[in-house]
């Protein structure tokens, strides 16, 4: 076998490499589901519209090799993004307020296939508390500290109404959390030891109507 | 009164302007809801940590002048950027894909605050077809052309499986439809008119993953 797999002790990768690995990995997905078996980084490319050269590097992070003049086997390579990019590890995770988007996320099988393992949710609210949301049981914020040390969590998605976006990240910090997944339209200040990856849904919108050029007709 | 707010007709705005400007908003309405009534973009810069000079460059674009050693009226300042934004206007949009991740954004009333007006749904499935989620019901792909034009609706949410993203976008762009949130987490193509905005919810989970350093342990 002329192909290699190992996943290297690699440092911070450039981020705009860790975005398209998922692009590369829902695409060989398709391939394999499609019972393709090899593919090139240059029809990687056609299909993706990214320029063939950029492909080889970003998959020169995982050490995969492809085989001369047959490419990329296709099973391998999907196995060994789906690894590297962590999509096929349990990441344990506290959901951080299940008001409106809190309980749609907890509601999204997609997240559990792609590795994050929600297993408790807070809420300051007495409607919610006690109540179950999908698989989980939503508790009051003074279990935190506790819900984290038992339930092994070292992940803190953070969907509360914005007045209280920096309070709770404070809080999830103070509870031994080691990542914030940021939901809030709202900027957080965490310790710099504190991984945070903002997913402003709500900051794409306006991307988007600025695009559409929906101001200029208001 | 020392202040203008005036929406000037405005070329494409940077995209990094654009996503902090929804950060602004999110602070000065926090600002307002404290009963504060003026903030300096020096403030702004502080508790945001987003430098000054950047501030008042972002901000003239909404074209609102602060006053002189005062700053910026923060009712005003509230008011100006949500129009700016275009979340005080309603936008109709399609749900395509009405599985897990589609259903928990139709339960999102967030977006509906944002000034996104999920009209409609759509899906292939027969177990989803004629039920309602939220407020609206799902209807079958063959009536999405009668649906977009009859609703009026120039955005259309991706939501579907990787394997079906581009021919549904086609069909999206097909209807008539100006703009697709893509969601997936393929890239798709669309034509140069067509405004595609991707937010890759799984894509970003790989970049915490990875600066967690998790990939590291595996």
């Amino acid at each position: 076998m002329n192909e290699q797999r190992t996943t290297k002790p690699t440092d911070l990768l450039p981020e705009p490499t860790l975005r398209r690995l998922p692009w590369y990995l829902a695409y060989v997905a398709m391939l394999k589901s499609d019972g393709v078996e090899y593919v090139s980084s240059t029809r990687i490319a056609d299909d993706l519209a990214v320029d063939s050269s950029q492909i080889a590097k970003d998959l020169s992070f995982i050490n995969i090799k492809g085989k001369t003049r047959i490419g990329y086997e296709v099973a391998s390579l999907e196995k060994a993004l789906r690894h590297f990019l962590g999509f096929s590890s349990r990441h344990n995770a506290i959901m951080a307020g299940c008001g409106s988007l809190g309980a749609a996320l907890l509601q999204d099988s997609g997240l559990q296939r792609y590795g994050l393992n929600i297993v408790a949710g807070i809420d300051t609210s007495d409607r919610v508390v006690g109540t179950r949301i999908g698989d989980i049981e939503v508790s009051r914020p003074d279990e935190l500290k506790e819900l984290v040390r038992r339930l092994k969590i070292n992940i803190g998605i953070l969907a509360v109404p914005v007045e209280a976006a920096q309070a709770v990240a404070d809080e999830l910090v103070d509870a031994g959390i080691h990542a914030i997944w940021n939901f809030t339209p709202t900027r957080i200040r965490v310790p710099q030891e504190v991984v945070i990856t903002n997913t402003s849904i709500y900051s794409h919108l306006a991307v988007m109507y600025n695009r559409l050029g929906i101001q200029k007709t208001l």
